[in-house]
């Protein structure tokens, strides 16, 4: 074989950013779990159709086929891998709604796969962490207040920059382009979302070629767009734009409520919008202390018609935390670090082959009491056994003792060696298992 | 959306089942770790010309492409998903030699993917537990008596019938084979592989006409595959046999070696080959008591030329648990059971609407002690409330209290209800995480 190299937009990581990234999911669904959201994974590959309702991601969508699959037969559906986890839940959800209880509460941590350019952040395969509630009929409100606090909570376990909140309101914006007299608003907001991207001029210029909207109109929605406030001060802003509408007044309602129950953690901005249009109310993203031009690490929001067959319909909010994304980010500024790269707290030295049952017996006893070892690949020098465990950082050499005498144990870190007992023998908590933390 | 229907092929597990899984996994990572396996995860995809390199399994391989991609365009290499973690791992190796340190012993959990027609226990998605180690140039064999005790108390430690694992040697059948003057001993290990399917009198013809065996070395053949001993005594049978080759007398010692390692738990089992060809010496695979007719639920073995480039030579051996396959079989049989259907230990209730900020308070306090909480829905009948976490299995129902009352707290399996405050009250260690068990 010639020597392989990486395929750009599929990521992967040695053993201790692997290490890393386990321990940041752990804490993110031990977060999930106290709030009662329970596991589910859906398979990696749903049917084309399901995945094309929404034209705009069509150019993402990998598909499939058998290598030995005659093209001309029709027997076997199309079948393309999952581009997000929402699409699947909400296909999980109208296919075993007779067997779930709702409202419906679940997480899912799973890869996902998207054909696009591959840049810093920004992949072809990476981990989303989901969680979403369904209901049926009709869901409460107050989970559209809940989804940022459990995010709140799973970044906050994390030693990362601290993480806020942005929360929109979809009805905030139509009702407002409604009040105003536009009478295209899902055209407006696809405009707006592009002011990051090209500046409120051109935005302008656009809401007037493809909105109809008057210079007037265009300014007053650059205006709404502009609001960002860390309380509940945004109504007032809004109102002192002028506009009214019911929509609009039942939009700052719902955001009023997302916002005041995250004080400090949830802000108002009213130029976020979200790209796809499954969104019906309460829309979120996150911005990430010193890594804000990236773009979003956790986005989400209300879907009220995801998912519907016939006259079933179960509305739904969610949030999606892109660990592969926020990984990507702080791995590349070496933002996240563990304390040591393989899950082993002691070596067992062999002083010679001869004796490697003895250092297997060792090994058993200390896993017994679950004290992650391995025993020495060969007896080589104990020089270079001791290298072999600090090459890897390893803490904790043993050495079995010789014709009767007491085993001994060596912090190689500090150099110390004392005897130890297999039987006994336990490490400072903080070497059990490797630890992550931040830069 | 029409209601959607499974996929055959891709089995997706409702909660309780998917939490039956994840405690699975943990087990089997946590003594994967105990042993000082680090964890590694490889991307979905490979280059096809990677995974076709053996033309066996080429039929199996589900290929990708982009939906908007041009067909005509050859920027863009080939991919399809991997069918195993082996083929990925030793590219991995070869990719990352410079940056690994070795022996490097890596476990990898995740999904993989063959378009295999479904059928019990066989599925196109399912998810594969490996651990490996590889060294540069040669791998000491020792490596080869330790995979077997890893997965031994891998199994061991979960609520599922006893395990066996059956070990052969490669070395041992081809030695067999050229000691008796057969010179195609590739041949004849794979129609001999046939035999649980078509049975020794088809076998002993097909070695007739593939192999060129006569009667009496097809008769040797059938006789060495009949050898099956839980001890060392194999030898002394195989000898019997009246055969003699040098890789004949390399394999038995080594077999014998494997055998010995895990008493009670190792059987020699010579019929066994594995139908990959990278394997090179040891191969093992495992028989679950009560499902022997399903055949392995952990395969492996000893490759030494399967990561290779150039001079580059990076010789290993791994075993993998089928984790889908082994949970499959189980489930069909009700044999794994949860002690509830959600991760939450108390729900609590909610008097009416204007008092769920003191309800959530509630819950934030018992969260902040590591409790699984989740607050009521709705205000509707505390019976509806108390039925909502009896569907669920959640056992215990917090009731805040009303006017200065104290709160209590209620076990719903058993109707006790005693006075409670949030800031102390711990559940019984059997409570606070759903718990597996055997039938």
């Amino acid at each position: 074989m010639s020597k392989p190299t990486p395929l750009s937009g599929f990521p992967e990581y040695l053993p201790a950013q692997r290490m890393i990234e386990q321990r940041v999911v752990e804490r993110i669904r031990t977060t999930f779990e106290l709030y009662g959201f329970a596991p589910l994974e859906t398979r990696a590959v749903e049917p084309l159709d399901q995945l094309l309702r929404k034209g705009e991601t069509s150019k993402e969508v990998y598909v499939l086929r058998r290598l030995q699959e005659d093209p001309n037969s029709s027997d076997e559906a199309s079948l393309g891998l999952h581009f997000d986890l929402t699409v699947p839940f909400a296909r999980f959800v109208l296919e075993n709604a007779g067997k779930l209880q709702f409202p419906f509460r679940r997480y899912q941590i799973q890869k996902v796969w998207r054909g696009e350019r591959p840049q810093e952040g920004r992949y072809r395969e990476f981990l989303q962490a989901d969680i979403d509630v369904v209901d049926r009929d009709t869901l409460p409100f107050h989970y559209d207040t809940e989804m940022p606090l459990v995010v709140g909570d799973a970044l906050r376990s994390l030693p990362i920059p601290r993480a806020t909140i942005l929360a929109n309101n979809r009805k905030v914006c139509e009702g407002f382009y409604r009040g105003l007299g536009l009478e295209d608003p899902d055209q407006v907001l696809r405009t707006v979302d592009k002011l990051d991207k090209i500046g409120p001029e051109k935005v302008a210029a656009l809401l007037a070629e493809t909105a109809g909207a008057t210079d007037a109109q265009a300014r007053a929605c650059l205006a709404l767009a502009s609001i960002s406030t860390a309380d509940g001060s945004f109504v007032d802003q809004v109102r002192a734009l002028g506009v009214s509408n019911d929509l609009l007044d039942e939009g700052l309602d719902e955001l009023l409520r997302v916002v005041e129950a995250g004080p400090g953690l949830v802000r108002a901005e009213l130029k976020i919008a979200r790209g796809l249009d499954y969104y019906t109310g309460t829309v979120y993203e996150t911005s990430l202390e010193g890594y804000e031009r990236y773009g979003s690490i956790c986005s989400g929001g209300r879907y009220d018609n995801l998912a519907t067959s016939g006259t079933e319909r179960f509305p739904g909010v969610g949030i999606s935390i892109g660990v592969s994304r926020m990984l990507g980010l702080l791995f590349g500024r070496d933002a996240l670090t563990i304390s040591r790269s393989v899950p082993t707290a002691v070596l067992v030295a062999l002083p010679n082959e001869d004796v490697r049952p003895a250092s297997n017996r060792i090994a058993r006893s200390l896993r017994e009491r679950g004290i992650n070892t391995e025993v020495a690949p060969t007896a080589a020098k104990f020089g270079k056994q001791i290298r072999f465990a600090e090459r890897r950082g390893i803490p904790y050499v043993w050495f079995p003792g010789a014709d009767g005498e007491p085993d001994q144990i060596k912090d190689i870190r500090s150099g110390d060696q004392v005897d130890a007992d297999a039987a006994t023998w336990q490490p400072p908590a903080a070497d059990i298992a490797p630890e992550i933390a931040g830069a």
